[in-house]
Parts: structure tokens; sequence; C-alpha cells
């Protein structure tokens, strides 16, 4: 059986990651999190793609060309949660299952992080466990997807 | 006498039409509506330009671009409706008569569709009559123009 | 096979077209847009009842007689559109299927006009192209009913 | 001793029941309800009179003319519940006692419907019981007057 | 020199002025408030004509009637001052001054008595003084028509 | 067959009915509204339990004990009505029909009192008839009961 | 018997009128608006006082010293109708009865000025007639005085 | 060194799982729920603490309770995450580390779960994993205090 | 003459003063709050009963028993003061006048806490002066009746 | 040691009290609250100066003027409470400890007079008891000073 | 040629600058940014009245004044920035061109502080820079007096 | 010393300038714009780099390069001003100090335009000054540095 393959989406200003603003991100930089991710891919035995970007144009086209290449997206969509319709509907035009993660909790910041574009349209969300987050979204994408092919 | 110039826009995701979500919009694709209206143009004498994009900023230079290129823009904006005042600047700044078309009827749809900056400063709007609308865009896009030039 | 029938209704102030107000509303009065749509009609080959009040009333009870004598509802419900749940009760109840037409951009007047009690439960609307407005609406409802009939 | 006399007054579109929306407003027709209600008028020694407009005038014109000749007034203002003022200035002008019947359950339903011009000036209100409502608004109507005749 | 005609109308419940509720609006009935009008009008040298309705649709049909016909409007339109967008509509068709008069003083009613569709398109309103409101608003409007006339 | 049991819940305050504020909730006492229910559910040939809490979560135990003991649930939540999304939660648990009933009209006081978080879940309201709104619930709720077992 | 005495009082700015945005206020100085109104009071047989002020503060210690030394305040409170609630405080304070005027009619304005803080504490409201809204609020305030000391 | 000592604690109604609503909540109940956890907790070498209450003063008491006995609060406050303030109030006292978890993704219901008392002051959010957002919850509890102990 | 009777009421987590959050609360327990309460109902020549509960309904409860067993109640709602329909309808119902005290100055604090649903009902309200607060509330709750009896 | 000296700041109309208006502010005028807090400074060993303006700017001025000549603020701005940023922007200026006190209770009243400018900067509210709150604000006035001197 | 003639305004407890709060307003007294205003006009060829008023009305005044003997204004309207229609209106009225600074950046405060009356009646807007907005301010107002005399 | 380096960022469509619109944005192009600037940095002794996009992720990775290539950023981000929160990020993530330049007066304007995603994390704001306002910025990023330097 061919492993499950999960396309981690990093949005703009991810890749300031551990450079600066650490009291709120924390010291990790996005090279650090994409090889725990990575490593814990080998543990679950599953694929990751792992990509940042600035623009949401090109998030969207990502998001477009996983169709029928991808079973899961995990998509922290950073400042475009709150602005971005585009991947909202790239996400619905794609169909396959996403968990949405933040590395803050979104919940203690400014009002306008507290609304998302992609929330009422993912299987779940993860916010203010860090990197940790990541991971748990790739335990609980594989969980889903076994449950899936299981019924 | 040159036959008018028509350009018309496409926003992000509408290169997905018709191989998903095919209850709101239809099985048409990009491609069968872009002929579609290049057959139309033909039996109006007019010349189209039909471009789709992804990138909020491709699009508003593609509407600075048309500016002494084209005489009317007919753009269909999706998701970037409801989120770019950048479009709206460039529409603003080139200038030509603008029709705002949506395949789907977005009155039907979530609140945050509801709303758009293109739609005061437009000609008109037409919404929820799928690929028929785009020619009906093309029809009125003339007759708009020809009463321009004969008056 | 029997002609389609369009029921093509004008709510308040429409018989005042013409008169005055001609920068926003244009030139054409009433008649005139009931003679294109006549001369339309014959044209496309469809039976089309043209109708004007000042009545909320009446507008509810004429969409009520369309059941089972009209085919399709084209409704500019003018200041009732902003007002008039019981026009849309009305419609809803029929249940035929309606194009709503304006013949000014409503987007870009007052806010009150910004909201329309029919758009919703429409196919689609139609709005800012004069009495050309009009005749799409009907080329509109001629290939919805088309569709209908050949699906 | 005169058997009291009730107005039961019935809004926009209630003509229609039982023809279409059933899933929503029941297969009884007005006639139906009608005939229910004054068999309900025999067994309680009331006399009921039963009518029903389009007309929001219509209406605000029969709630002046109950004064002096009704003792209640059960009204069922269908979509005029949510947009008239006419009919609550009517209500207030008259000084009978009042109860406002839904056959649906508004607040299942859109937004708008959830605010009623008549409810605070009402004695109560009775929602989403079909027909039946009808009935219980005649049994409560009977035994307020009672009450106020012995008190 | 033909003398000023104006055109006052009444809206819904108006006709029910001195029977009830005379605690807000006073003990003159509508009959006494015209008397007191047309005696106004002889000592003005102004021809007055004094209408009520209940029906929305009527009073809209009777302010387009008045095009040609009159030459100011004043105008108390009751619970429709509310939410008429209609007669708003009308009044903007005719395109005659007019001067919105209200017997009771709407600010301290309902928030809901507190927007009124006319004002804004009014020369000016007049609220809170009873029948004499519409003395001096007939005392006003000669001296706007005057001023007209002069300048 | 076994008799339809119905359970009325009544909450926080309402053992304080009768004592004081008899100008809104009149002078029975809930002793008074629960022998009377009795009596009806005696000509109405069922079994009604009848139950009154100052605890939100000893309402919720008592609705969730409902399920498989009782056939309907006829609830006055008083002030819970306004602020208990976990009352809600549990209704939709146990998934018995419902009829929320106040004795007061709430519609008439403070605006916090015009929102439920029960009505648009429940069969239907019914607001402002003190104890006869308990006894007309009982009949609805009966009719409801046998329409169901007669479908 | 003792003539009324009427207290005219201007607010922030209208010492201003005349000079500039004639187009809003018109050509009249107050100078011009205080000899019409004593040329009026002269007419009418009372006594007025006309007074303006730039401060808030004076404006307030003017309404308090009328108490006892006029019957009647008529208030322009410019700017300060949508900001004072020391004005609003200091009129409940006297108690006398009051009518507010405006110049120009404040509802064709910013959205700012549709709100008074003293239009509810007022017997009426006249606004839209220049410098003939005090002479019509002198009239009605006469004709106020009058009926209370007739009845 | 002691093991981690974690409480789960459950909101009103989370007893009924597994019973009724399986679209939303899933089959499993939740001793199911428990079962799982407990073997978490085996696994990662932590003690459980697994409590549920309908009643909101009982979860504060609980939640005070756990000042120096518990190390870390996972808490799925059910319907009282919209509407208790006591809850926030009593984490916000014995400042324990929090993470607040749903089964359901409340993001997909009603507008009034949209908000919660407790997300703010919470290390994360977990929400619309079922039974797997607890055992994630646990992982990322045990992570939480690690770094802190080795900090 | 019999003493007068002070019924204190603390609401949620109040019991928690003093051991966290002192910066916010102060380092006094609720045990010196109740002792300085007694020792100046000594000076007062009063008695008085001091409560303190985590649980709405009990709160509630509380208050019910007062009526006839108290003359007045200082209440410290915690949590409940933003959210307790219930505590208001049982202040209502018992009708004993009421000051409400809050140890922090919750103006400072999260917009939720600026609402109450207490203020409104109360003789007053005292803020942000801690313990000092209740004896404050003593003094006028003492002069409050002292008026009462001598008038 | 040196008296602690307080500054006692009455608003805009509290120089009218127990003239009108005495069934919300008492019968007891300004002078009498005046003489009854010059008397408890006397018993408290503490220097008063207590004032009154109508003038927002005087207050702003007097405010700035206690820096190093006061060390407490009682203020009642009375309407100003509500619309003045000027004074709130002082007393940040003069950073002296600030108690703001309200003869009646605000939260009875419009809904404007709910929201305070002062409130959020205060050490806290007193409102609702009259002259006597002034008299509590001068205790807690002194508690605090010598809170502040003994730590 | 006569130098251009620049008022600068300061409104309330700007003269406590340097005093208190030089975290937010800087170290700089309202006397040393005269100082360097002065300076700057000296090299700007320009004369520069320099005044500050805890006054509303003053300010007012001293606007009305400027018409004629000033050729713009430079306002920083501290408090009154949010709060006085009467200082935008004093501003219409003499219709000079104003700038509009702030020592502040105001947007990063409370929210009421983020609204001003003046902006949108300014050439432009100029906060957050401390005295050197004055000056920078003074360079463009010399620059826009200078462009309108050259065109 | 090494000289300051300055980078000026304009968001989209600001290419376009003097070419359309020029009634709100005047007639210089980006070119002429950037010129001033150029020249201005001799004068000052500064390096400016100068860029338009009208991309929002090329902004968001410019800013990003900014860090420790240059000393401060003035921003025009034109219509991301109101849309884009991943600018603020950046921003934010760079630190570096930050003015925002806005060529037209945006309180004129559209109220969308009136909020700014980036003001509040600005050292300040100009605006309505055209060319002249990114020279004023550049003076005052110059003084801004230089006393971070001197201090």
């Amino acid at each position: 059986m061919t492993p499950h393959r999960l396309l981690i989406l990093n949005g703009p200003n991810l890749n300031m990651l551990g450079v600066r603003e650490k009291g709120i991100y924390g010291t990790a930089t996005l090279q650090t999190i994409e090889a725990s991710c990575q490593e814990k891919a080998k543990a679950l035995g599953v694929v990751v793609a792992f990509r940042q970007s600035n623009h949401e144009g090109e998030l969207v086209t990502w998001i477009q060309q996983a169709m029928g290449q991808q079973d899961f997206i995990i998509i922290n969509p950073a400042a475009y949660t709150h602005t971005s319709v585009a991947i909202r509907d790239a996400l619905l035009a794609v169909g396959l299952p996403v968990i949405e993660v933040h590395l803050s909790n979104i919940h203690r910041r400014e009002p306008f992080r507290h609304h998302s574009y992609v929330s009422d349209i993912a299987v779940g969300v993860i916010a203010g466990f860090g990197q940790q987050g990541y991971l748990a979204a790739m335990d609980l994408a594989c969980h889903h997807l076994a449950t899936l092919h299981s019924s």
C-alpha cells in the first residue's frame, strides 16, 4: 500500500521564524520545524512535502496542485488566515481534508487574528503549541486517513 | 473602424472550474467558457483577451496594462471580489468601463461573499448565470460601447 | 410545443421612468421598455406579460396568480426590493424561477439599497444596465428554461 | 349575554397555504384552518370573523374597523410581522387585546423573521404549531376575555 | 398670478386621530386638522388638497399625480416614515419641495421611529407640535415658494 | 396503549411565583400551576412529571434523564432561557420534542430577554399567557404526539 | 397679564452666520435673525432674550439662570446638539418647555449630525428652514404657552 | 521523580456522548474516552484524573481543588465554553497551564459557539478531532511540562 | 428595636482570595474580609450573614431565602455579575434593597466585565476598593435602612 | 505630619442640586453636600477643597492645578463623565489617585450614561448613594492614602 | 510680499507637556515646542502665532478670529480631536487650510482616540513624531501656501 | 560613520501615479517622487532604496530582506494598507522603525480606507501631502535615527 502523502503549507513570514519575535513564536526556525516533521514522517511511514510562500497566489496554486497528488493538507496560513478567501476557495476546490495549525495561540492576540477563513472548512484546528502543533497535526491527519480507509 | 477590444479577467481558482464543486459552479471548465466567449466575440465582431490568475498582483498589473490597449473590462474577481482593494484601485486607475460577473449567485452563499469592492465602481453586475453570464456581459459591454460612440 | 411564458413585474415608481431623474434611470419610459421586451419576445418565441404596480399587495397577488400560468418571473421590485418580505414569500410560495433586475447599479446608491430580500432566492441578479438588463434577463431566462427542459 | 367576537386576521401569502412549501407550513389550506376555527367557535360559543389580505393597507383598515365591533384580535401578520409599523400602529390605535400567531416556528428561519413589530404590544405569542396554534389562540383569547369580565 | 397649490398627505392610521391614544396624539381628529388647514389656506391665499390613506401604494400614486398639479408637498407619512422606500422614491421622482411633519415628537418614542426615509430629501422637518405643526408647515412652505419665485 | 408522558420543567425563581412581582407574573403559585397541569393531565389521559430547579446543572441532568422515560418536554427555562447553552445542548442530546413556555410576554421586557437559546430547537413557543400557557402547551404536546403516532 | 418671556439660545459658530458656508446656512447673519425675532416678538406680544456662545459651560449657565426668569427656551445648540450631555442636563434641571431649532436640515449632513441629545426632551424639533425656523418656533412656543395657561 | 498529574475536565452533556448526535460527536462514549486517556497515561507515565459535571459550580470547585494537586488541566468545557466567566476565573485563580479541547469543530457550528471564555488564557486549543484530540492534548501537555522542567 | 440584618453574598472563586492573583485582588482572604465585616457589624449594631458559593443556583436560593429574613443584601456576584440573569431575577423576586460590590475596578479589566446584570436594579455600586468596599457598603446599607425607617 | 489634602470636584449642573429633579438626585443642595464633606473632613483630619464648574475647560485647569497641591481627587464629573476626554487626560496628566462618584445610579438611566471616560483610570467608582457617596469616598480616599504611606 | 501667517493651536492639557507622562509625550514642554516653532518660523520667513487653551469654546473663538488674520492653521486639538464638533465647525466656517498634528501616535492608544472630527476636513495629518511633527507641519503648510500662490 | 539607509516601499498601483486620477493623487509620477527622494537623500547624507510592487508577497519579501540591510522603512502600502496582515507581520518580524505615508488624505475617502494595519506599529503616520509627505518622512526618519544614535 502506498504511504499517505501529507502536504504541509506555511504562509507568509513563517520563513522568519526563530529570527525575531521569539517571545511569540519560539526559537525554532522553519528549517528546524521541517526537519522535525520529516523525522516524524519517517516514524509514521508517510511522505511529507513541506513548503512556504509569502505569496497568496502561490499558496493557492500549490493547494490546487495537491489535487490527486496529496492525501491531506496541513496548513498554517499565518497572516492569510485572516484575510484570504482565495486560499479558502482553493481548499474547497481540491476537497482534501485539512488541518489548520498555528504556532501561537491566536486567541491571545489582536482581535483581527480571532477570525479564520479556514477553520470552518477544516477537519479541525490546533493553535498555541509551537512546532509540537505540527507534529500533533501529523498524528491526527494519519489517524483521520486511517479511519477513512478502514471505514 | 477598429473592433472593440474586451479584456475578460478571471480571479483565483477559476482555473479549477468543472473539476470540483460542480453543484455550485457547473460542469463547464474555464477553457469551455473561453471558447464560448471567443465564439461570441466573432459573432459580435469584437476582440477578446481572456486571462486567469491566482495572483492579486498579477491581476492588478493586467488591469493597468489594459490602459490604452482595451476598451472594456469584464471581470470575475472570484475570491478577490471580497478582499482586494488593490484590484479596485487598479480599475479606478485605468478608468475603463467594467462589468462584474459571477458564475454563482453570491447572495446565496456565506455572508462575506455579499460585499464586493468592485460593484460600486462597475457599470453593472451580473451574478448567478454560470457561463451564460459571461456572454450576457459581452452583449452588454458592446451595447455600452456602442452607446458611448454614438453619443 | 407551447412557447415559454415570462412574467415581467415592475415595482413602485417604475411608471415614472423617463419623466424625471434621467441621470439615474435613463430616458426610456416603461412603455419603451415594454415595447423592447415584446419585440425581443417575438425574436425568442416566448410570450411576455408585462406589469407594473405601486402596491406591494398587488405585486404579491400577481406573483401568486403566476402559479401554473407562467414559466419564469423577471422582477424589478424597485423600492420593494429592500423592504418587502411579502414579495419574497410570494416568490417562495409559487416556486417559479426568478431573475432580479435593476435598471441602475444599486451598489452605487444609498446603503439601504444594497440589501435585497429577493437576491438569495433568485436564479441570479442583473443590475446597472438600464433596459438592456431586461433584454439580457429574457435571454438568460430562456436559456435557463431550455436547460431545464433538455435535462 | 352577547357572545365574544373574535377577529382572526391573516397576512400576505397565507392564501397560498397547503399549495406549496408544505414542509414548512403543512398541508392545511387557509379554508381548512378557517373551518376548524369556525367549528371551535361554535364549541366556545363565540363569533369569529376570519379574513386574509395581501395588502398591508387593507389589514390596517380591517383592524381599525374592529374598534367597537370586535372584542379580540388574533393576527398572523405573516411577512408583515417583520416590516409593518402601520399594522402595529393600527393595533395600538384600536386598543383591543391581541394574540400573535405563526404557523411555523419563526425562530428556526432567516434572522429577519426573528423580530416582530407586534409581539411587544400583544398579550402573547404562539408560534410553531400550525393550525393548532389558531385553536389554542382562540382558547386563550376566550380565557383572557372571561378574566377581564369577571374581574 | 395663480395661487400656490399645496398637497397635504397623511399616512396610515391618521384617520384614527382623536379617537384613541389621545395622550400621544391629542384630541384633534383628522377632520379638525383638515379644517384648520383649509382655514389657514384661505388666510395664506393658497389651495390645499388634503388626503389620507392606509395604503403605501396609494400614497405613492398620489405623490406621482402631484407632478405638474401641485407646487409643494407637506407629508406626515406616519408609520411609513420608517419603512417606505417607495414613498421616498416617489418624492424623488416628482421632485417637488417637501416638508415632513409629525404630530408627536418621534424622538421620544421607540428607537425604530427615530429613522425616517424622508427627512434627508425634504426641505425640512417639523415634529412634536400636533396640528400646529401642519399650520407651521404651511407657513414655511409658502415662504419657501415665495423665495423661489422672487429669486 | 401506555399514556403519553410529559415532563414539565421550570427554571430558576419560578418557585417564587405568586409571592412577589405579581404585576408581571400573576398571583398563581407554582403549586397552583402544577395542580392545574395535573388536573389537565387527567383530562387528557397523560402522565405529567412537574419539576423546578434553580440549578442549571440540575435542569440539564433532568433533561438527560428524560431520555427513554418521557415522550415530550415542556420547559419554562426562565432566566436560563437567555443564558444557558447547556440546557440547549441537553435538549439536543435527548432529542425529545420540546415546547418552550413563558408566563410573561418576554418581548415586552428587557432586550436581553428577547433572545432564547431554546426557541430554534423547539417545536414551538408560547409566551404571555400565565398558567394558561402551560395548559395550552399540554394540549399542543398531545396533539403533536398524536400526529406522530398516527403518521 | 405679564407677557411671555422666551429665551433664544444659539450655540457655537452661529456668530459666523452669513459670513461663510452660505450654501448651507444662507446669507442671514445672526444679527439679522435676532432682529427678525425681536420684530416677531413685538407682533406676538412677548419678550425675547437672544444669546449666542461658543462655550458649552456658558450655555449651561444661561439655561440654569432661565429658571424662574423665562417661560420657554428655543435653542439651536449647533455643534453641541450632538455632543453635549451637559446642555441636556441643564434643560432637564430647569424643566422649562424647549423647542430645538436647526437652520439646516441636519438629516442631509454627516451621520454624526443625525443624533441629538436634546430632541427627546424637547416639546418638538424644527430643522431645515433657516431663520424662518426661528420664527415658526416662536409661534409654536406661544401657542404652547397659551395652551398651558388656558388648560 | 513523581509523575506529572493531569486533570481532564468535561463539561455539561459530555456524559451523553455516544448516545445521540453521533453525526456531530461520534460514537465513542465518555467511558471509552476515559479508557483511552488512562491507557495513554500509562504509556506517558503520567497520572490522569478524569471528571465530568453538568454543574458550572462543581467544575469551578474542581478547578480550585487542582491547585497544588495537579500539574496541568485539560478541559473540554462544552456548553460552558461560551457562557462561563466563572470557569475562566477559576482557571485564572489556580494558575495551572491549560489546554482547551473540543470534540467537534466548533467553528462549523452556530455562531455563539465561536467565542470561548477559555481560549485566550489557555496554552492552546485543539478542536475537531473527537477523542483523538484528548490524546493529542495529553501529548502536548506532557511536552509542555517537560519543557518547563528542563528550562 | 431589632437590629438590621444584612446578608453579604459572595460569588464564585471569591473563596480563592488572597491565594493567587494578589496583584488584582489584594492579599486579604475571604475569611479576613468576613472578620472585618463582622467587626464592623458590631460597631454598627447590625447582624451580618456572610456566605460564598461557586454555584449560581445556590446563590439564587440564598437570595430567595433572604425574603423576610434579611433587610438588605450586599452582593459581590463575581463572575456571575456578567452572566447571570437568574441572580438578577432572584433579587427582583425578593425585592430587598441591594448594593453591588466589586473588589477590583471592573472597568479596568476585560470588556465583558463592564456589563453587570445587577447594577441597574441595585441601590448603588461600589467597585475597586478591595475589602474596604465591603465596609463602605455596610455603612451605606445602614444609612439606607435608617432613612427608610425614619421616613 | 501635614494632613492629607482632598480636592472634591463637581461637574456641570451640580449647582442645581436640590432645586429640581429631586426624584433622581434628592433634596440636598450642593451647599449641604459641601457642608457634610467639610464636617467629615474635620472628623478625618484632612483638608478639603470643594469646587463646581459648568465649564469643561475650568475643570481641566483645576485638575492640572491640583498637581503638587492636593493628595487625592474625588470627582463627580456629571455630564462630562460621558463626553470628556479632556478631563480624562487632565487626570492622567496629574497622576493623582482618583475616585469617581455619582449621586444617582447611572446604570438605571439612559444608555449613554453607562459609559464613563474616568472609571478605568480611577482607583474605584461609587454610584447611587447621594451625598453619602461623597462621604464614603472620603473614607476610602483616606484609607487609600494611609495604605500608600504605610507601605 | 507679506510673510505667510501661521496659527498654531494647542488643545487641552498640552500645557502639561514635559511634566508628566513623558513616556508617551516626551520631555519637551510646550514652551520648548513654541520656541522651536518660532525659530523655524524665522528660517521659513513666516509669522507664527502659538496658543493653547483648555476651553473648547476659546479654541472655537480663536479659530473664528483667524479669518482674514491668518493664512493657515496647524492644530493639535488633543482630547477635543475626538469629541468636538464645534472645533470642526469653526474650521469649516473660516475655511482656512488646516493641518492636524498629534505628538503621539494616536493609533497605538485607546480606540476612542482613533477617530478624529478634524482629519477629513484637513489638508493632511501628521501623528507620532513629537515636536518634530510641528516643524514638519510648518514646512508642509508653507509648501501648501507656496503652491496656492504660484498656481 | 556609514550613512543611514532608508528603504522606501510603494504598494500596488502607485506605478500609475500621474497618469490618471490626478484630482486625488496629483500630477507627479512615481519617477518624479523617486527623483525628489534621491535628491533629498543627497542633502541629508543618507542612502535611499526606492521600490514599488503590485504583489503583496513581493512587498513582504522586500521587508524581510531589509533586516540588517536597512535602518528605516518608509512605506506607502496603498491598497494593502487596509487589507494586508502579511505586510504588518513582516514589519513586526524585521523590527525596523517604520513611517507610514499616504499621498492622499485617506480620511476623506471611503470608510474602508480609514483603517490601517500598519499605523499602530509605526513610529508615526503622514497623510495628505502628496510627494511632500515622502520628503517630510525622510526628515523625520533621519531625526528619529539621529535621536536613537545619540541616546
